[in-house]
Order: structure tokens, then sequence, then C-alpha cells
């Protein structure tokens, strides 16, 4: 017992994405990625603007497993500079692209929002660069200990 | 129409840059990018810290196309601590490096801020990992329709 | 004399691996690191949420050298999401994994906090993928100038 799971995966292609103004951010990566049949892939870097921004926070003082009252979610019109996008795409139980992203906002003060991506619409563009992971025995599932999907490594 | 564009890059090379305290930190990222002949290429990672930050963040409530009036601009002292550095390097029209760069900055508070980086001073060291992406038909132009540099794919 | 350093290196493996609820991530990262005789890598993505989070800032007006009087030292207790980990391991002059790591954690507000990680739990689940950056020449020293421990670039 260690504590961590890990893999070693091969590097597969590399993609430069662009997103046009006024698609759904996490719908068009998803059908990219069914496009190309891209499996396992993490995003290496996402800039952009963003508007209506909906994600989701975890309470101050939850406990495990994460449960929709142990949540708070947040929609923001914006626009917002979209100043990070964080996570993978890994397959689902049944072999479909699954993203887990987590997504940084800048508000026009300056101040930046931002938590678990349940979806956003691109305003003025949104350049990404992933790159694929080439591995097996890595799928995401529900975690019942954490109530949120997770990847799962089978090791060796 | 898919709403998107993308493009299958190949890796090229990868580097470890060290801008020093005291350096503009975009002026010596186009520096470098000249000296090696970097055309295309993705910031992986930056760490360090900074002082002296330009960003700009976008009006609540704009709309396309981002002109100066629909725009914020912040400049912070500091010193920050740099906690994100988002972006990519592509040759704009005449083929010379153009940086598309969103910054995140720690204050003392631990307040996270940024946006779209106009520039910062080093403050104690700024570690920055670079990944070349190589292929061709990537270019940054102004969008019409956005009021700012987009990339430009052409796919195939 | 050029304000930057610089050294291209090799892309080496490539890791995915993932810290379980409870464990300390950075003392499992530097474990893994370790274990697999990784010598330099970078961060590319970290997912997830974490708790107990301690992390530095630079005090506003502060000067060279970074000494603990002109850090502001934070601790959270969260939950938070883990929105962003960004930073390098490097090794120490004995040979050793040296993390330098940024953390950006989302409270249930939205708002997003960071810094200089000292440490965290891991809340739910922790995703991280890890390249290997293979090279010579690359190791963290104590800045005498910065007050930090920053990467040294032997050059050529």
């Amino acid at each position: 017992m260690t504590g961590y799971w890990h893999k070693q995966v091969d590097q597969g292609r590399r993609f430069v994405l662009k997103i046009e103004s006024g698609q759904p951010l996490l719908g068009k990566l998803v059908e990219f990625a069914r496009s190309v049949s891209l499996r396992h892939a993490v995003v290496v870097s996402a800039v952009g603007s963003v508007r209506d921004v909906a994600f989701r926070g975890i309470k101050a003082g939850a406990k495990l497993p994460i449960t929709p009252p142990r949540m708070h979610r947040h929609e923001v019109a914006g626009p917002l500079e979209l100043v990070g996008l964080t996570g993978n795409i890994m397959p689902d139980g049944k072999g479909e692209p699954d993203c887990h992203l987590h997504v940084l906002a800048a508000r026009s003060s300056g101040e930046v929002i931002g938590g678990h991506l349940f979806d956003a619409t691109v305003f003025a563009t949104c350049e990404i660069v992933l790159s694929e992971l080439e591995g097996e025995g890595l799928e995401r599932h529900l975690s019942k200990q954490g109530g949120i999907p997770t990847v799962f490594i089978q090791e060796g």
C-alpha cells in the first residue's frame, strides 16, 4: 500500500484545436476527441475567453463522498478571460471519452474564479493544445468513496 | 461546419528556460524564441515570481469584438508568486514569434489575479518549460470578429 | 549577458499518477519520483481536490532576497478543488528529487487562492500527468540573490 497508483504511458499524437466563438467548450472537446478516436489525452494548454461558465466548488468543511448538497454550483455570465483549463480525457466504462476539467477564469476586476467545469461557451476564441497518452488500463469510473468519477489505473 | 478547427502537429524540441531576476518576461521569451528559431511552441509550465505585472480583463457584459473600451487594464506592483502562465507562441503574418499568454499571480493574501498578459518583470526567478510544435498552416492573425489576434489553422 | 539561461532537453518517460484520498500530495510525488528514478520532470497537469493546503505568498513591496519575514504563510482547511499545480522536479545538490510547485485551489465561493506550495492532503482524488525531461546540467540550488532554491542551468 503506497497511497498512489501509476502507469507509464507512451506519447501519442499532439493536436492544436481552436474552438470558435459561440461554441460549447466541453461539447466540442468531446466531439473532437470522438472524431479522431482520442481515448486518453491531457490538456497541455488552453487560452482564450469564455462566457456563461458553469462550475462547481466543494463546500468548506465537507466530508467524503462529494454529494450534491456538499457542492456549490456557480454560473457566471462574463465574458471572462480563460486563464487555465486543466485536466484529462479518459474513457468511461463504455469506452466513451470522458473529460475531467477544472477551469480558471478572470473577471474584469482581475479576480480569478474557478472550479470543476460543467460547461462554458467560447467568447472570442479558445486555443487548446492536447497530448495523446497511449496506454491500456486507464479508465474513469465512479469512486464510491469519493462520490465523483476518477481515473482507475490497472498497474503493471 | 463543426465549430472548431484542428491540426495534428509533431513534437519538436523541448526547452528549459530560466529568465533572470529583473528581466522582462515576455521580451525575453520572444528573444529566446527568435534565437533558437522557435516558430510554434506551447508553454508547458512556468513557475517563479513576478513584479510590475500588466494584464487585461474583459469587462462584464462586453460584446464582440473585444475593443479597448471593453477591456480593463491592470498594473500590479507586487511582487507576486507566478502561479500560472498559459499560452502559445505562433508566427504572426510576417513570420515573427507572437506570444498569446495568460498570467496567474498570487497576492500576499493568497488571492489569485490574472488575465491576458501585457508584460511582467521577473522578481526572484522564472523557470519555464517549452514544447515545440512542428507543423505548417498555423499562424496568428487579427480576428475581425473577435477583435483580437488568434490562431488560424489551415486544416488538412 | 542575455538575461536568461536555457537548455534543450529530450523527452523521457511519461506517467499518469493518481494519489489517493488522505495522502500527502508533495510527499507522495517525491516518493513516486524516487521509486522510478525520475530526476528531471515537469507537471503537465494535475486535477482533483485537496484539504489542509499550506502555501506561501510574497509580501507586497518585498525586496530580494525572499526571507521568511517577507513571506506570508497560509493554511486553508478546505476542502478545495485543485485547479492548478504548476512546477517541476529537479535534483538538488545531493541528487535527491526536489519539487518546486505552485498551487491553485478554488474555495466554495469560486474564489481562487494559491502560491508556493508547502504541502496539501489529497481530498477525493488527485490525477497527475508527469513528463520526464532528459538532460544533464540541470540542478536546483539555493540562490543567494533570490533567497530561494532555483534551477541552475549549465548551458552547452
